[in-house]
């Protein structure tokens, strides 16, 4: 094992109706001014804007909304979201929505004390001293982001989308409804599961051993098998709904990584390059990479491949393992060839912008010949 | 799974040459009055003490000691430390020990700020408002406290041993160097090995479902069974320390608990009987008490064992589970009966003290037949 920091500041409040429960409490140690961001209005129409609004005017906050976050979020979103939390003096954000809105509010909080310039804080060329106290309502199990320390926005002057992170981004409290969950469309709910999936594979193929991190990986890999196919035939479910959201958030706060040197991240680094450019959802793009970034590393990964096909898929072969997490992505609908997204004729463009974006891995870098070949099998 | 929080702000510090590498940084944002607390003196034959004592004279703290602290510590050794702490105006809490050490601060810390009674404050009848800062440097594999909210102390004046928690005494920081370990005697490692194995079952064997906390549970317990005989064939392997250190980290740190309703703790209790009866180490009052309960317990327990012993035993039977379970304690140079701790003859009397202490568990709860029935089977 590597050296390592274990440390994770989010306090997750977990269960059914606990935004009623607590969040009053909770928002009692910040101050007034609440900067409000949300998405493209589906929690208008479920109800839980209003709950949250009501539970705002009840704790006596003034509350300036910014709305219409997009899958796939911009810099300039964000940017926009910062002036308005500047000139108002915003106290602290408040995020209500899925990962995208929960990244730009990240951002938000950490640009707006001295209204930063958000790509360039992205970039690392400016490094904020503090961040405003974020606090956030989860409506959609997928990035993790509600218990970690990173964001990925996309910037459509420059063609990138990528990560940042930083520990003053943490939420101070997250609270997380399966409830919230039950009127996710399915197939947004299979990207949810396919991503979670990637964000445990990405810690798996990083570099370093780290026993104990890797049997946390199977079991969580080995929930979700047992749960995805089931929620998707009864999206309804409350209690299928809340493993999966509590095995999301997992797979990306931090315990994956422990005594690991780095995670991969290559095949991240491809799917934002497809959501990019075709404003594909981002787990629709990792079920599509992944087993082209296995198939085409396979000859340095095999005894990984084997390990992980063994404790999760009960296959003890490392071409197997592939065969088996295709399966599994099948089975939830998600697509597993760009041909399914009708995106076969695309790949040169995929290319190019993947070269000029330097896409890599952590651990296994990629070449152009690399990314050549792990396009052609895709 | 229940509704739940998960919360836990320590800072771990994990690695070889951590606290010379970061411990002047991590307390620098500490004022200068130290307390530093340790126990029976072994820090001082390995090098520790000096080293630590180096890194706060550089850090121009002014330190006062309270050595001494034993194993099966007592509230009266914290009550002594709370004046020294009060009377030098400390601001902060060193310990630099294993579970005993660390847990004793823990009460030092909280009762300190306004010099409170400690038992008092063990019992709940006083509630202190702030704790000093505590930071820990952990020394011995075993109790988890380096991580949790969690500390267990005993009053030689009532003959009880009982636990505390409160989110006050969270450590802000904990280091943790395997390369600590490697002195630690061959048997202690196994009673702390047995004691890793006992917070596991004791969360196992809690209320409510959470399938994946179970799994999670599975995972450490394997990790611990890969670990366990080769490092005490090998005590001096830095490889081994690591896993069961990190181990050890993990089975108390909440995360094993999220999503059920409680823990059990029936053994552990058995086991401060024992523990305060006759300064018995912890972990082997438990190898001895955990069978025992699970013999007695079987007909309400049948198909957790089945489930714990087929993802971690690899046997499908629910008397085989507790059989597998004995001969990993046998394995490992743990005792798993009374007499093996030459306590034979002392069943009456650790059953009247059981009785007089009202000995139970949160979820499976003990009558006085019950008590009997379970040390007859010890």
């Amino acid at each position: 094992m590597e050296n390592f920091i274990a440390y994770n500041p989010v306090k997750l409040i977990f269960g059914r109706d606990v935004v009623n429960a607590r969040m009053k409490r909770e928002l009692s140690v910040f101050g007034s001014n609440v900067l409000l961001i949300y998405g493209k209005g589906s929690i208008k129409r479920n109800g839980i804007y209003s709950q949250v609004l009501t539970i705002l005017k009840e704790s006596g906050k003034n509350v300036f909304e910014y709305g219409g976050i997009k899958s796939n979020p911009l810099c300039t979103d964000a940017q926009a979201a910062v002036q308005l939390a500047y000139e108002n003096k915003a106290d602290m954000v408040l995020a209500v929505g899925g990962g995208s809105v929960i990244d730009t509010a990240k951002l938000v909080a950490l640009c707006s004390p001295a209204n930063d310039h958000v790509w360039k804080v992205m970039k690392g060329e400016v490094k904020p001293a503090r961040a405003l106290p974020l606090v956030s309502v989860l409506t959609l199990a997928a990035t993790g982001t509600e218990m970690n320390q990173f964001a990925v926005l996309q910037n459509p002057d420059t063609g990138e989308k990528i990560g940042f992170g930083s520990p003053l981004v943490y939420p101070a409290v997250s609270f997380l409804d399966p409830a919230y969950m039950v009127s996710v469309p399915v197939n947004y709910t299979a990207y949810g599961i396919a991503d979670i999936c990637a964000h445990l594979l990405e810690a798996y193929f990083g570099e370093g051993d780290a026993p104990l991190s890797d049997k946390w990986v199977f079991a969580i890999m080995r929930e979700l098998i047992e749960v995805g196919e089931p929620l998707l035939k009864d999206p309804g479910s409350y209690t299928l709904r809340e493993r999966v959201l509590w095995a999301s958030t997992q797979a990306l706060n931090g315990t994956t990584l422990h005594g690991r040197k780095s995670g991969e991240w290559g095949v991240h680094d491809i799917g934002h390059t497809i959501s990019f450019l075709y404003d594909i959802p981002h787990g629709a793009t990792l079920s599509v990479a992944y087993p082209a970034w296995m198939k085409h590393l396979l000859p340095h990964i095999q005894q990984r491949l084997k390990t992980l096909g063994e404790n999760v898929f009960g296959v003890n072969d490392p071409e197997k393992t592939i065969e088996a997490l295709t399966h599994f992505f099948r089975k939830i609908s998600c697509p597993v060839s760009l041909a399914e997204l009708n995106l076969q004729d695309k790949k040169s463009e995929i290319l190019n912008l993947m070269i000029k974006n330097k896409v890599s891995g952590m651990h296994f870098k990629l070449t152009e010949e690399d990314l050549l070949r792990i396009v052609g099998l895709m």
